[in-house]
């Protein structure tokens, strides 16, 4: 056998954990392939992967006009065709005398049928034009600056600036493969040693603690109270910053994740006000997990990004340093496989400024298929352009159905005995705590695993449902939980919930004290 | 001002270096916004970047038949349409009749005029169709497995195997966002401390020293002998080796990059088998950077994939670990801007492939595009394919360019007084020796820079050219170097040899001792 032994693997390596793609989803893989092999072998058809947030993966289909402006970008050579008209139209599903006519809510996408017959609508043909126009020599195969496309980078402020009603530069943004490696470049920017700490809210994202874990750094927790829908309270950020630094840690950031991932929960602007003056005071970096922005499925509750907060306290670049996430995966889009978005660094010195324009250029650039992307969702099409009915309807289609979804499995998850689940308003996830009998526990610790995997590895081979044990994620001592996406399509939803409710009852009736 | 400083910033991100893009190619950045604001402001029209080996930034089209698959893939719905069948034939470039008569090298490519009069050539949709049902749900959207799409991996192992003559294995892929990420993958898993040595070649490509920079590890030097074409000897590993034992490194891994970058130089067979006994006798795991593979122009040598030498003198799983990159960037095709490439990891036990693929997940998967390019680049059209007749006329078109394009420069700079350069048998790079007079190293030391840096800014302030100093790459103490690809389009090289000719002889007169 080789000689590379353990011993000599980076000791952060073996301490990083990632349970969204642990060992129950290996089980997971290994069933499905069982499933394959010898139908009929499990108890179940399929395996319904609610481990992650990966809605394509589950059947979600892309935006439309987004697909094909990438298709056009990827091969431009077809745009000068005489027949690329004629197939980029598919879009235009509606008439240029009606459209004014209907709201997004109101509009009723028909694309089968209507489709080939308004040919005049070849606005992604136009935007693939304009896009190619803002890429040096129309290279999309070329590496580009290692902070992405200037034009895209203009692109991406203006929405920014739509959205937030604040201005926004280009020069502040960053493309990057998805939100991940954006993560981990500011992780390594301000992780030196174990005494440098980030705040991570408890329940977490796993990526945090393993980014953190892989750069040598400490995650200082601070925990969302679940009894008040998963609050984030500033007196629990103040105890926990003033405990690490007893302990010598020199805490260099917070890290928010709004909306919330596990937890599903959206801060009121309130509490984001509060935050915004905890890390000036404190002198943290904000790091805003924003990639949900898209994903809020409540009417009393509105995203607001931490920038857009921060100005609107009269704060500017001089007073707080933020940064902001987000990413082409999430949102009504899911374009997980896509690997594009973007940082927006604000309040930042220059000579830090350079150090992450250094680290950026050590991997040259992002995919420009991804920057393309992240143009296109933080810059959709608008009132008025010939494929805003079909975006609109596309997008709103999808985001009700989540928030249908979501409702249907909070609901089944709070009739089930000795579960709690609070609301969803926001992301992809569901975050119930499981109130585990002393007999199940028990038999946990005679399997040599924690109580709430071993709930979940018996769900899985019971019912074929993948969802990420709470100690993934970190949970209050003595508390259990599980998280499971929303993402199923909405017409195996009510498989699902019977599935879980057989197994929960025959569970509890097999463990109750 | 924000509270965050320097000193607060990770050490080891402030030591690393860049040079490829490095201060030169941002003084380059500031000329070209200088010449789009006041046209006629420097003594040239245009900033040539032959700082970078980036094809497509300078005038390279992509292969027609690697873009029609990915805009397919990228948009599947058009699959079924009627229009996408006489939209997808223009690689479709010569008749059925006559195409077995033609090799490569005569075909005479012409794409206009021809191109639409042969509506059957459709193997990009056939392709792209294959490649789909490779992808669960066709779902080009989702997060993938975290070492790429089986089926992807599977053509990508077919194409390794129909390359070297031996097994390969797709579960020893991972497909990764180009080599860079993939480089960082391995130096994370292999650094734990700067007690942990990594052997590199000098002159290297700066993302080695990079990458072990911000990883914290100890770089280990074994220089290129330019002598002798930067010959790679045993003696001088050895003799390295043994100081860094004796300073208390363990030294982990070789990196070896063949065809050579900077340097051009391709590893006669006979090298790459001692360099093999001498990983194994070592126990060093071989990093073996193969990303110029398809970049060979000279008829006495050929590539030889380290895992092929190896598996060809009888050693295995058992005997060496042997990590393979590969990169979509590079070859004929340079598609970097699609961040596309994998590794193959094979001779590792079981515990450390785990590690690797825990890396892996954190960061989810690389873009999809990047994958599916990635198969294409490992299995091209063949003999008997609709489009192997344009591919290959493509391909061959920009390989034997390329070739004479590095032969003109080649002896454009051997014709200059104090210039030597060693022949580019491969890669995309000259790296010459430049003989600076000692008043041109004085000139230098009193503008505080070092001496190649100094002539390099200087050629950029003359002629647009943009090249990168030798200090970036590592050099013998006392010698001088630039790297320059080779890549500006063919006829623009007249006007550069003429630039840089003119330049160096005013340089010379200026600085001559």
């Amino acid at each position: 056998m080789a000689s590379l032994t353990l011993d000599a693997i980076n000791t952060k390596v073996l301490k990083c954990e990632y349970a969204v793609r642990g060992e129950i989803v290996t089980l997971a893989q290994q069933l499905q392939q069982d499933l394959q092999a010898n139908p009929g072998s499990h108890p179940f058809d399929e395996i319904l992967y609610c481990n992650i947030g990966n809605p394509q993966s589950l059947g979600q289909q892309p935006i439309t006009f987004f697909r094909e402006v990438l298709a056009l970008c990827d091969h431009p050579s077809i745009l000068a065709r005489s027949e690329t008209e004629g197939l980029f139209s598919l879009n235009c599903a509606f008439s240029y005398e009606t459209k004014d006519e209907y709201g997004p809510a109101e509009f009723v996408f028909e694309s089968i049928g209507w489709s080939t017959s308004f040919s005049s609508c070849i606005d992604a043909i136009k935007r693939a034009q304009q896009i190619l126009d803002q890429i040096p020599g129309k290279a999309t195969g070329a590496y580009s600056h290692s902070q992405g496309i200037k034009g895209l980078r203009d692109t991406i402020a203006a929405g920014i600036e739509a959205r937030d009603k604040f201005p926004a530069d280009p020069n502040d943004i960053f493309l990057t493969d998805g939100a991940s490696p954006a993560v981990h470049m500011m992780m390594q920017l301000l992780i030196g040693s174990e005494k440098d700490g980030i705040m991570c809210p408890i329940p977490q994202y796993p990526l945090y603690s393993a980014s953190i874990a892989l750069h040598g750094g400490t995650l200082v927790p601070y925990y969302l109270d679940e009894a008040t829908g998963w609050g984030l309270e500033i007196s629990e950020l103040r105890k926990q910053l003033q405990a690490a630094k007893s302990w010598g840690i020199n805490v260099r950031a917070l890290v928010v994740i709004n909306p919330g991932n596990p937890t599903g929960q959206v801060l009121a602007e309130g509490n984001q006000r509060e935050i915004v003056d905890f890390c000036k005071e404190e002198g943290l970096v904000l790091l805003a997990d924003e990639v949900y922005q898209e994903n809020v499925y409540v009417a009393d509750k509105k995203f607001h990004s931490f920038k857009k907060i921060s100005r609107s306290m009269g704060y500017g670049e001089e007073d707080i340093s933020i940064v902001s996430f987000q990413s082409v995966s999430k949102g009504y889009h899911g374009e997980c496989g896509k690997r594009g978005g973007y940082m927006e660094v604000t309040g930042f010195r220059p000579e830090i400024r350079e150090q992450i324009y250094k680290v950026a250029s050590v991997n040259l650039c992002s995919n420009i298929s991804g920057q393309i992307l992240a143009s296109l969702v933080m810059c959709p099409p608008k009132v008025g352009d010939d494929s805003y009915g079909s975006y609109s309807a596309e997008k709103d289609a999808i985001l009700s159905s989540l928030a249908r979804r979501a409702k249907t499995l909070e609901d089944a998850l709070n009739s089930l005995e000795g579960v709690k689940c609070n609301k969803t308003e926001g992301a992809m996830y569901l975050f119930p705590r499981i109130h585990l009998p002393q007999k199940a526990i028990k038999a946990a610790e005679a399997a040599k695993t924690a109580p709430d995997a071993f709930y979940c590895r018996l769900l899985l081979n019971a019912t074929g449902i993948v969802v990420v044990p709470g100690s993934g994620f970190g949970q209050v001592t003595g508390t259990w939980h599980f998280r499971c996406t929303i993402l199923p399509q909405e017409e195996k939803i009510p498989a699902i919930v019977s599935r879980l409710t057989d197994f929960h009852k025959g569970f509890m009736d097999q463990y109750r004290d």
